[in-house]
């Protein structure tokens, strides 16, 4: 077999305990690297090990605080790059800013696409991310992206509950494409929720494509931040007469402010979210599932240049 | 008030009846330009007047044939560019290859990159066009890109229908954001056509968000390719119990094939559609839209660098 | 040795049997790819395999439609880029717009550069094609170019004719190059063709520097697009007392239009032409002389990163 | 007089009182704009008013919140940008990461050069900036700077001390530049701190290069960040015999954690400061020097195309 | 009428007695610029002047000591370009290793991309020169070239010799679009020099398309480097039984080494050569042409944005 | 262990003794190359020898003739980038124009920064040079550069006279960095030359922090181009009471003019020079040390991905 170049594994404090999840997943050491901030904010970063003609791998998300993970990140890549690692792939477990995508009213900027070119200049050779809330964004990059998902994940840990009546619900046209993915795997009706108007946000205006009545809803999403739309749906969902234990599951649990709080109606037996973003809290009713063994599997797919088909799944599914 | 520099006006043979009738809202004429091919295909240009610090539009619907189309703006304007015009805005009132803009199968490629790409490269400085499929290719770009919108002409034609039982149907959620426009604009309700399994093409499995029963359906589109997509709905919507007096309009009417065929169902009484793409036929029930004058206002807009906000409307309307 | 990534190749429909050949000589299939066409003329792309790190080579002919396949080609370096492909390399058999690689009025455009820019642009990291019309082409290009000659191919199909009074014609001053090669290979005289005024289209005008009179002509050309030059060139020749068995050569034969009827005058016994475009048509006297095995060495060569310099003829011949 | 574009200015959240001082200084409002933060810390953009053709300049200082303060200036600078503003200068009275400039141990980043990168590609088309600590930083940018000094500023409002028995301190090498020309300016001598080893923090290992004894010293910095340099001088100054009336003076004043502390020892007693960031204690021995008409000033010469020779000050000085 | 950005003049030391005309036929001053070296051969620019907002002209000629005189262009534009020149062309009267602008063997570089490469990387916006050539090369650029051409000169000056027998003689087959266009202008009959096997250095080799016995030869050049090639035309032609009064023309006069001797045949009763570059000897048989007044209009149109149409001749005749 | 491309070693005219004994310690030939100058000053460039993915070594020090020697390394990278070369990377034992790196007047240019952007635009992937006048010119690449240091070896040749009451002296503040490290190898003690206003050419406003009288002085430098300020040190040394016993040493001996002459007072006993510039001149009291096994072990590491660290030595110490 083709001789490889070493693999190096680096990590900025994005989201640190993930990244020593996939570091140990791929019996990998945490590249010797410091990266600290000065009492006036600046990064430092000094990397203490040589990545001369490495194939060097960056776990960073793009958590809050956003900005300082960010620069982190460009900081780590420019370190790198100038110390003449043979390719950089950055690991962005959850990629910030991605539903600010396109210029929607005249004089809208386009953050996704800053954070892409700010990664490109900085010298990033590939990307690797998870349920990015717009595919178009894989066209904002030049390089190539792989856009993981979690849904074989958060439909493993539901597949208990196959054939408990379950209906699996996709609060809104955009959430549609993980939602029945998911379903088909539960083998399960799905339906969706709309809203006259846009209005998403008050329960008595939300109908659902697709039955509720008498069945138990499983709420899909990709990303969770303020958690008002998963609120809303819930609250519809009783109105609409569901079997009142309702699920939830999410890759990207942002969960912004009182976005818990929202989220956690008494009839919400489950949330379930990925690790993507740390969870500090301690909730009774909510479940962490990690991801660290699927990154670690396409990184160590990127590194032996072997196909991504199969864990990159909602996309290949259906329509 | 501030001198500006001469405006010049160029087309190229992807609609030129529509360039025509942009020159003449503008009344500025048509630049002096030859461009044909040769007997192996190839492209000819020769400009014979000067455009050294001129502010060019070049005006060109990528329409089918959509390659030889692509590929005379492309080599018009390198001419124009090496010809030192000051400033090139490119007027596509059809951007072909809207609808390919993401990579969602882990090797497809985003042809919508690749025409913007091949643009920037070739020395656009701006962008003005119509109803893009995918607002994200806005963010493909990194010159200014405007997306104008036939809303108002669309709503504006059928306007004598206000208050006659009208339903706005959106065939799928693509056209959501259109329709909308249209029915808040129309003062009637919205309907939007769903399918299980995201089989649209079937019109058993077609339900509406919405009611349809004893209205008048208007169905709105961005564009009509196949006309297979409008042809189920027509059909779910009398399934469904409409009003079998169907209208169907679209900003492009593309019609490939048998499309026209296929949307020109007995229920349907009128097909509206605007000429950003040539429209040869003579069919009795199309009703064809001009569009010149609206492409007219932006130019003269852009020439002396006023806001566009007004004539940039769906994105500002509600959501 | 040193291990090297996995070889690919793939093939646009620019001309598939050439590809064919190809893949044929080197022992390597084509890849599982679809290109096919939308009824509104888009391209669309599906690449069946992993390129994931393999050093991949796309063959596709620029022959006519040119933009067509020009526009498949760049589509399918956009897929094969963001699946991640170590290396892309075309092979352009036929360079189309080669003859437009100058300004030569002032506001002319420069198509050859414009090709060469959507390339690179789209991803290319080198190319291989064959008899360039114009060689400052490869000066466009930023990355590699590798500029093959049929010379060889064409010389050895007329080595039977050795010692039979032969004067090699070159018909105007652009394929000088070439047929003074070939004129050493078969150790023939030659003979420019050369009008006053530049009028190469009218035979009274056309003058020969070197003897013609009681010879054999062969006249060699890069490419034939309308006959025009050479159906000239033949009735100059017989003007000026050469033997009536005349035999033409080139490279490309676009033959558009009526050319072939043209270049066959009743004294023409043969015309001989590679394969980089293909030849539908069955005339008796039209030889058409395979270059597979040529482009396959230098597949082969460029793979395994060895010379090129032997199968790169004439510039390194003379002058 | 030639007729220009119209003048725009913007402000984003790093320093909005010199934003409006600068602003009042130029008789220009501040545009309509909303720079808010979303509950997840993403940055939202909103812009109310056209930019379409306009000289743009946007002031931003890269104050503490370092990351935020700058995502939020590459945003703005994107909207701006695709909003088809004609000229985009960046004003940023302080450059954070100038410090970090060069790369001195092998796996260095060049931060400096990041923050380069990313406003060039974000549209800059000019910057303007203050005192910036290393004037290579110029050189990492394409586009031009200009690199303002607050010098006379600083030398202004010390000339009442003229005569005093002064020595002007710079507290190491770097700082000589600036220090020279002040002193130049108040016809005092100069004197240079110099440590034994480059340890400059411990007052026991400084010596001054000039004498200080039984003089005033007024210490110069063109940045505070920890104070520990200045608390380090002042000490060595006392040891050194210098009258017990100490001065500082310094462009920009970061001040982060106990600088403040740390700088005012007993027998300072001034310590002035420029406001090219905020300062919010109300320190009764701390003087802030505004700046806003230097600026303004400067924004006028770059809209008028007038030279700003005569504010850029110290480079024109000796040496 | 438009109000216009100042125009500035600069020049370099590759000619200063030209750019002193050029200043002169334009009745603007040189800019206030010094251009020295230091004992090490370094370069060091100081421009004295304001060019903020302007329209500004280098002019330099890439004649020897080529190398230092593009060193000093390019940090020329380096300076302009960071001290706000607005737009920045470069007026090269003779652009060097434009003879080398094509891979013809497998490992040549492209020394005149290089150059094309070397100056849109250092600023410049535009490029006004003369006769380049290959007009290939004007493809190398992405930004706009503009090729004078010394025809009208030439012709001009030999006017007086109209009717007298004259035969236009191009040396090769480089020399045959310019020397066609100066027969047309004297009403002259054209002669081509042709050797076999490209050996045009041995006269016995040569021939002439086109009568030349018992006529005037007028030897038209674009550039005379060695004279090695005029040389043995004009050896040739006397043995062709010509008449023993030849002139010689060319744009360019580089004449390195013993190259004036060699052309200076007894029979040689005029060079005529233009002022592109500086020519020093005092040869009594040699007319210098004044290029000035041309490069004058070419720069007062491209600053008023005119078309330079009528004084790019060459191109625009037959073929 | 992994198979690597082949290495390859070319060298242009700049040092050619350098390149050979570098080819010689790594046991490597030279390539095999031509590089010579047309008459007229053109440089034309040959490679005899493949270089088809292979990672290729350049070595070409920016000695005087600077710009003769910096075209034909830009020419040799085009060719060799053009010939397919897998990596190229740039030896530049002295890095010219390294003292011109900031823009320090506002009309200033950065020309360090112009032959960075010109190395990289002409194909380079990385740089290696020595002992750079100014570290942030690292900053100028984005392609990563390795600065190694002659510190190692001029401590070395000087260790003999560890303990014979040395001092080390800086002649200012730029050359501190250096002469720190070599005292500390040395263990001898440190002297900074400082002056008044600036003016470090009158050895009466010399002042030293540190101790010199009745000691034994060695000056340390990174390069000597004129020799003056070496010249006045000197001087203000033995002004100072210095034991007139004197060592000078330096990386880069550019010596212009009368250097030589003014450096070799009577009372320096030895001048030091390594040979990154060639020394023709034979003076008795120069020494040359060589550099080339550092360099070849430098392009051995590189070549063999290993770190280079501990040969970048003066980073490291200290500060």
């Amino acid at each position: 077999m083709r001789q490889r170049r070493p693999l190096k594994l680096f990590a900025g404090n994005g989201n640190p305990a993930l990244a020593q999840r996939i570091a140990s997943a791929l019996g990998v050491p945490l590249g010797d690297l410091m990266v600290r901030r000065f009492s006036d904010g600046e990064v430092r970063v000094e990397c203490h090990e040589t990545v001369r003609g490495c194939d060097v791998f960056v776990i960073q998300s793009l958590c809050p605080p956003i900005h300082d993970n960010l620069m982190e990140l460009l900081i780590l890549l420019d370190a790198l790059r100038r110390a003449s690692a043979a390719r950089l792939t950055v690991v962005i477990p959850y990629y910030a800013y991605a539903r600010q995508e396109k210029k929607s009213t005249p004089r809208d900027p386009v953050p996704a696409k800053v954070v892409a070119d700010m990664l490109t200049t900085a010298g990033a050779h590939r990307v690797i991310t998870m349920d990015l809330h717009a595919e178009a964004i894989t066209g904002f990059f030049h390089i190539p992206v792989d856009d993981l998902s979690a849904l074989s994940l958060l439909a493993h840990h539901f597949i208990r509950l196959r054939g408990e009546n379950l209906v699996v619900v996709a609060p809104d046209a955009g959430a549609v494409r993980l939602a029945r993915a998911v379903a088909q795997k539960l083998a399960a009706p799905l339906a969706v929720a709309y809203a006259r108007s846009g209005r998403t946000e008050n329960p008595a205006h939300i109908r659902f494509a697709g039955d509720v009545e008498g069945l138990k809803p499983l709420i899909i999403e990709d990303m969770i931040v303020t958690g008002k739309r998963v609120e809303s749906c819930v609250k519809a969902l009783i109105r609409q007469g569901c079997i009142p234990e309702i699920r939830v599951a999410a890759t990207h649990g942002v969960l912004a402010g009182d976005a818990l709080l929202r989220v956690m109606q008494p009839e919400v037996v489950e949330l379930a979210l990925t690790d993507t973003i740390p969870q500090h809290h301690q909730h009774p009713r909510v479940t962490v599932i990690p991801t660290a063994h699927l990154f670690a599997e396409a990184i160590r797919r990127v590194y032996h240049d072997r196909t991504l088909d199969t864990i990159v799944l909602p996309h290949t599914v259906g329509d």
